[in-house]
């Protein structure tokens, strides 16, 4: 069939010897209301026909949109924008323009900024608010064979490129050992969040292995922002005052943290150590410098932008994971046990 | 001229007597090479025979592209994220979908980032990394009547939302001189942005109409970033050590002035005062709580995407200042003179 001429649903349901309501529903994205099997077929015989789901899209099979999109859940977090940055970077150099698009970690927007970047005929996708708990939109991608690379976070079976978290909180871990301290208590994120859980994972792990358990009430879920910071501190300094030391998932969470300390009467960098996670500009400008878990942010971008690059021509790409290093500053340092 | 049938350069350059590529060129974003009668007249007989410089975009005249674009200078500086955000937000409540650029305030790349949006068919833009020193794409916006609105930072003469600066720089005067401070420093900014001018020039006033004279030796350029204020109020302190209090154009300068204040002896909120601009989050949960001007950014965005639609839609639009206000914490309270 030649790919200059749209295949309509009206072709698809008449050679697939079903309503056009079905056709409809079996080739939308999330794909409901229908049964596995018959989704499968009826994919089978539009991919045969040469259907595409936007005639323009369809005249330009050949002539390629070149327009990447990236998923993040909020722009305003300096991490994601970096990564953004570095990745937008990376694909303008490969003649790519990239839309960006907030989830705000919410799967049902997240779901309709894609099918929008979809109807833009993006080519392909750089997820980076992917899920634990159940990710619709990445088994989507998946399923409808729509190039995708995640960053930032990931989930095991899909093309990713972050960096490798578990490493990085034992990093932390092994750090504080160091020192000395025995009582810690971990600012945790939120429990959908591979970052969060793998970098708590790798900071519990290595204390473990050092003969220290530390108890799930030294274990503060919390939302990954200053606030949350704040919040998850005050709840582990209340329950747990013989703490001397927190790490928190990220540098946000970590600065609410010094705040919170403050309040139960406790210095950071004199009678509390705190460490945090990234290693954005301001950890090292603050009053007392913080130390944290620096996280490649533009190899992270750029690197993924370049993975995409390459499924979408064709090229496998295994799961890649980059080093994180530890940069110890006075917030940790300055610290007399 | 019937819309769906493209109009070729040759067909324009038969009907104005002259060679193809002075079409071309007089065409082009930034016409050179040709003067500006012949320009004038080229663009008049190309406009009535309804030529449009992609011939895919000329076939949708009548189904809009439906993107804007918004160039910032750099979207991991929080403000600009939070700009685009909100105005991303109201952009698609219109319908509407949005391509960000990084410009590094660079007015090669900015220029190049416009192209290519221009090729993706966006049909108006919001500038955020307006220039004073000659502003070459945003005369050419003008010149070419492409929609366009400011935010962030103005120029007169141009449609734009943005934070009446001059008055949120009185108001940090005000606050200071209020507090007793009669020896301060600024740090400036670059000197290409109107938010650093004005906000300088605002608070400069507001001391001298106190009858108190800011000395240019007090009032130091930097860059608009943590690294710039160090720098700003180090240079600052070591030439006026008697300065009592800095304003700093924006909240990550005056972070970066608080660990400069502390390598020259001075503990900001004990014994320097220190305030900044824009009022970011991060402000309020400082180990030492900052004081700022809180700059509407929410508001800019919307407002300025709402604006961008207007005239989209051919309804004139005003410049819209908006208002700023004091947020005053300990980096100025509780600091005696």
């Amino acid at each position: 069939m030649a790919a200059s001429e749209p295949v309509t649903l009206a072709q698809i349901a008449k050679r697939a010897g079903v309503h056009i309501s079905t056709v409809s529903r079996a080739l939308a994205l999330n794909s409901t209301g229908v049964g596995l099997d018959t989704a499968t077929r009826i994919r089978a015989i539009a991919e045969e026909m040469g259907y595409h789901p936007d005639p323009a899209a369809s005249a330009l099979r050949t002539r390629r949109s070149g327009a990447l999109g990236i998923i993040v859940p909020r722009i305003t977090d300096y991490v994601l924008a970096r990564i953004y940055e570095s990745a937008d970077d990376a694909a303008h150099a490969r003649g790519y323009t990239t839309l960006v698009a907030n989830s705000n970690d919410d799967p049902g927007l997240r779901m309709e900024r894609l099918e929008k970047m979809l109807a833009r005929r993006v080519e392909g996708f750089l997820i980076g608010d992917a899920r634990l708990d159940g990710d619709d939109l990445v088994q989507a991608l998946k399923r409808r064979g729509i190039p995708y690379v995640l960053v930032n976070r990931r989930l095991r079976g899909h093309p990713s490129v972050t960096t490798d978290d578990v490493r990085g909180g034992r990093l932390a871990g092994e750090h504080l050992i160091g020192l000395g301290h025995r009582n810690v208590g971990v600012i945790a994120g939120p429990e959908y969040a591979s970052t969060c859980v793998e970098r708590t994972h790798g900071f519990v792990e290595r204390f473990l292995s050092a003969g220290i358990s530390v108890p799930d009430s030294c274990v503060q879920p919390s939302a990954p922002d200053g606030e949350g910071g704040h919040a998850g501190a005050d709840a582990l300094l209340t329950r747990h005052p013989e703490i001397t030391a927190l790490f928190a998932i990220n540098d946000f969470a970590a600065i609410g943290a010094v705040g919170a300390a403050r309040e139960h009467g406790r210095i950071v960098g004199r009678d509390i150590a705190v460490i945090g996670y990234n290693d954005i500009p301001l950890m090292s400008w603050l009053p007392v410098p913080m130390s944290s878990i620096a996280s490649p942010m533009d190899e992270m971008g750029r690197r993924g932008s370049e993975a995409l690059h390459d499924i979408l021509t064709g090229v496998d790409r295994e799961p890649e994971l980059l080093e994180p290093t530890l940069q110890a500053r006075d917030s940790t340092l300055r610290v007399e046990l």
